[in-house]
C-alpha cells in the first residue's frame, strides 16, 4: 500500500524554475540589508511557549501551533518581532547597541486556509534597537532601504508612505479626543473605502458620537494632501497647541528631509496623514508600502517606531524601529500578475559527453565550473532527441556537445538554445560568448511590470 | 512581573558575529551546489504525519515532534530525504530527470539534549534523481561536489572515503554469509576501535558463528589497503566468483576514474573497504568525509546510492545518489575547536557624523552603498569615545568621520582600524583605499587549519 505524498494545504512548495527566482528574492534582500550594516540573525523556530506568547493573547494565540513534547510546552514562532525581543533581552550584555539585523525566516499562523493565504510564510524583518535612545535619522533610514530593496528586484511603481503616531495622538489631543482616538482612528482608516461623508456619519452618530464641528475638524485634516512640502506646511498650522504633536512634525519634518539624502526620489515616498498601522504598538513613525497599480494587494512592506521592544522581558528600555516584508504573500501575488520574470534557469550549460568515456566531458566541465559557469554533465544514456527535450525542459541557456571530433580538435561545440547558433571554438572564447550572454541575460530584473 | 527570556536547550542561537560566519559557509554551499546544476528547494517543515512516518519507525519515531491542529495530524521534518522522496512522487510530471537538488533546511529531532548534539539543526543535502536508472558518473559527482565545498570553506585536511555496497553484499555472497552480513558488517565496522584480533573473536565466537577460516577470509579482505590503485588490483584477485561483486568493482572503478576528471586529487579520497554506512538504505556507492586531525568527530558528510527513493509513495524507480552535510554540527565542532576565521565583520564603514545636520553623512554613505560598500550610520549623540568603542565592537575595519571640515573641503577622513592609520582623502581615493585592504581581507577562507 502506497502513503498518497501530499503537501498540506496553506504551506508553499514552489516548482525548482519558480524556487530559483524566490533564491534571487532573498539574495536580492540579504545583499541591500548588508550594505546597510544589518547583521543576518537566525533564532529558533521552537520556542517554549511561556517565552513565545508572554505577551501574546485573543486572536493570535488562537493561531499558535502549539504542542508538548516531554514536558515542555513548545510553540511555533508566529512572527519574527518576539523572538528578537527575546534575542535582545538574553544577549543584551553581549551586543553592541544600536543593533540593527536582518532576519528572514519561516513562521506559522494557524489561519482559515484559502487561496493566497498561508499557514507557513516568510517574513523579512529588519529593525534597529537603541539602549535606551534611538536617533530619528534611524526612522528615515528605515523607508530607505525599501526603496533600495524593491528598485533592486525591479519594482517600479511603488510607494512608501510615510506617518507619525505623534502627530495623530497630539491632534486627537488638542480636540480633547485622546480618549477616543482608537475609536476614531478605526473609523478614519475606513476612508478610502467608505468616502468622508460616511466617514463623518459614523463619527457622529456611532458610540463615538462627536458633535457635526469635531467631525468637521478631523475630517478636514485628514483631508492634508498634496506634495510632502505642502502636507508639512499644512501642519504647521496647527503647530503651539500641543506638545507631543508638535514633536511629531519635527519627527515627520526629519524623515522627509533625510529620506532625500537617503537616495529616495520624491515621488516614491509620500506623506500621508491617513497612515496609522496597529493601535498599541508603534509611537512614531509608521510606513506602509502599496504597488500602485495593485492598491487592492494591501500594503506589502509596514512597520515603525516602537518604543519599547521587550518590555516583557527586561527593565531596560530599548525603543527600535522597524520593518517587515511578508516574502511567501509577495511572492505568490507577483507570480499571480504574472510580474515575476521566468528566465533565470538553475543551469547555464548543459553538457552532453557523446563519448563512451566521459573523462574528456568530466575534464570539461570542471574547466568550466572553475570559471565560475554553473555546468549540468548529462551523463545518462539516451537518444539524442529526449536529450535536447530535457535541455528544454531545463530551460538552459548553452548545450555543450564533446564527441570525437571535439577531443580531436581540441575545440567546443555549444549551441545557444535562445538563438540556435551553434559554434566550434576554443575554450576561452566559448567561455566568453557563454559570459557574454550570461551577463546580458542576469541585467534583467526579478520583477517586471 | 517579567518573564525569563531563554532559549531551548538543544537549539543553537548564535551572536552575530557568529551568525556572519554560519551565513558565509551557507553562501559558499549555495554557490558551490549551483556550480554543477543543482537547483534550489525549499519545502515545508511541518508535513502530514501519514506522509512523514509513511516508512519510519523505532529510534526516529520516537524523535519525532508530533501533534495536532484542529484534526490534521502533524509532524516536524527529521531529514530532507523523506521530504524529497514525497517531492518527487507528488510532482513527477512537472520534473525533469535527472532532477539535481539541493536543499539547506532546518530539522528537528529530540534528542536527549546534551553538549553538542542539537535538536534544531540544519542539513544541506544534495541528491540527484534519476527515472528508471542513473548513470555511475554522477556517483563520482557527488563527492566531486564535496571536495570543492569543503576546499572552497578552506578545509584541507579531509579526506573523502568510497566504498561500494555492492562490492561488500558480493563478497559476502561469496562466503555463503549473504544471510549474516548484516551482522558481519556490523561487527567489522569496530575494527578502528577494537582491532584485527578482537573483531576475529567476536566473528567466531558470538552468535555470528563463523569458522575460522572464514573470520581470516573477512579480516583479509578487510584490510585491503593502499594507493586506491592497489586497492582496485587487489580486487581484481576477486573478480569472476559474484556477478554483483564484478559489479561493484566496475562501478568503483569508474569513480576512481572519473573523481580525477572531476579535479579531486588522489590525496583527497581513498577507498576503504571499511566504510558501509546504514545497512539497508544504500545499494552502491557510499561515501563518508573525515577530518584528518579531527578523527574523534567521524564522518561530516556521508552519504551514497540508493535504488528506489519514494517506494512508500509511488511506484515510479526513481534511484538516486546523495550526500548531507550536517551543518549545525559541523558548525559547532569547527567553532569548538577554533577553526573558524573570527574576523568577518557584518560592516565595512562605520559612518560618524560630527555636524547637526546629519543630510552630508547621509548623502556619503549612500555614495558608500551605491559602490557596494557595507555602511553603518551612526547617528546616536554619544560621546567621541563611545562611538569608538562602539566601532571595536563591531570589529568594523573602518571609521570615516563627517565634520565640518570634511564637508567644506569636499574630502573624507577615513580610519584603518586595523592598522591605525587615517586618511584625509577624496571619496573615489578613500574608496579605492577601502576596497584594498576589504579585498585582501576577503581573501582569507572561512575555516583555518
Amino acid at each position: 500500500m502506497k502513503v498518497q505524498p501530499r503537501t498540506l494545504s496553506g504551506f508553499m512548495e514552489l516548482l525548482p524554475e519558480q524556487q530559483v527566482i524566490m533564491e534571487s528574492i532573498m539574495d536580492v534582500l540579504r545583499e541591500t540589508y548588508a550594505l546597510y550594516g544589518f547583521a543576518p540573525l537566525d533564532t529558533p523556530i521552537i520556542e517554549a511557549s511561556e517565552v513565545l506568547l508572554a505577551k501574546a493573547g485573543g486572536e493570535t494565540e488562537k493561531q499558535i501551533y502549539r504542542f508538548s513534547k516531554g514536558d515542555t510546552d513548545l510553540s511555533l514562532r508566529f512572527d519574527l518581532t518576539v523572538p528578537l525581543a527575546k534575542y535582545v533581552a538574553l544577549h543584551y550584555a553581549e551586543l553592541a547597541f544600536p543593533f540593527r539585523r536582518f532576519q528572514i525566516g519561516k513562521v506559522y499562523r494557524g489561519e482559515r486556509a484559502q487561496r493566497g493565504r498561508f499557514r507557513e510564510f516568510y517574513q523579512a524583518d529588519i529593525d534597529i534597537i537603541g539602549d535606551g535612545k534611538l536617533d530619528i535619522a534611524n526612522e528615515a533610514e528605515i523607508p530607505a532601504i525599501i526603496y533600495r530593496t524593491f528598485t533592486r528586484l525591479g519594482l517600479k511603481k511603488f510607494q512608501i508612505r510615510v506617518n507619525n503616531r505623534k502627530i495623530l495622538n497630539g491632534f486627537y489631543a488638542m480636540l480633547g479626543l485622546s480618549e477616543k482616538s482608537g475609536d476614531i482612528m478605526r473609523t478614519v482608516d475606513k476612508i478610502d473605502k467608505i468616502g468622508p461623508d460616511k466617514v463623518r456619519e459614523l463619527l457622529v452618530d456611532s458610540e463615538i458620537g462627536l458633535d457635526v464641528e469635531c467631525a468637521n475638524k478631523i475630517l478636514k485634516f485628514i483631508a492634508i494632501k498634496g506634495k510632502n512640502s505642502e502636507v508639512l506646511d499644512a501642519l504647521e498650522f496647527y503647530r503651539g497647541k500641543n506638545e507631543l504633536f508638535d514633536t511629531g512634525v519635527n519627527e515627520l519634518g526629519s524623515v522627509v528631509k533625510y529620506l532625500g539624502a537617503f537616495g529616495v526620489p520624491e515621488e516614491c515616498f509620500a506623506v500621508d496623514l491617513t497612515i496609522a498601522r496597529g493601535l498599541d504598538y508603534y509611537t512614531g513613525t509608521v510606513y506602509e508600502t502599496t504597488m500602485l497599480e495593485h492598491p487592492e494587494i494591501g500594503s506589502v512592506c509596514s512597520g515603525g517606531r516602537y518604543d519599547n521592544l521587550a518590555e516583557y522581558y527586561t527593565d531596560k528600555i530599548l525603543p527600535g524601529v522597524g520593518i517587515s516584508i511578508g516574502l511567501t504573500r509577495l511572492f505568490y501575488v507577483l507570480n499571480e500578475q504574472g510580474m515575476l520574470n521566468q528566465s533565470e534557469s538553475a543551469v547555464d550549460v548543459l553538457l552532453l559527453p557523446m563519448t563512451e568515456d566521459l573523462s574528456p566531458a568530466i575534464e570539461l566541465a570542471t574547466k568550466f565550473r572553475d570559471s565560475g559557469i554553473r555546468v549540468q554533465l548529462y551523463a545518462e544514456q539516451k537518444k539524442f532527441k529526449a536529450k535536447m527535450n530535457y535541455a528544454d525542459k531545463l530551460g538552459v541557456p548553452f548545450v555543450v556537445f564533446v564527441g570525437e571530433d571535439e577531443i580531436k580538435e581540441q575545440v567546443v561545440s555549444c549551441k545557444d538554445m535562445r538563438s540556435g547558433e551553434q559554434t566550434k571554438l576554443s575554450f576561452e572564447q566559448t567561455l566568453q560568448r557563454v559570459n557574454a550572454v550570461l551577463t546580458e541575460q542576469h541585467r534583467g530584473s526579478i520583477i517586471k511590470e
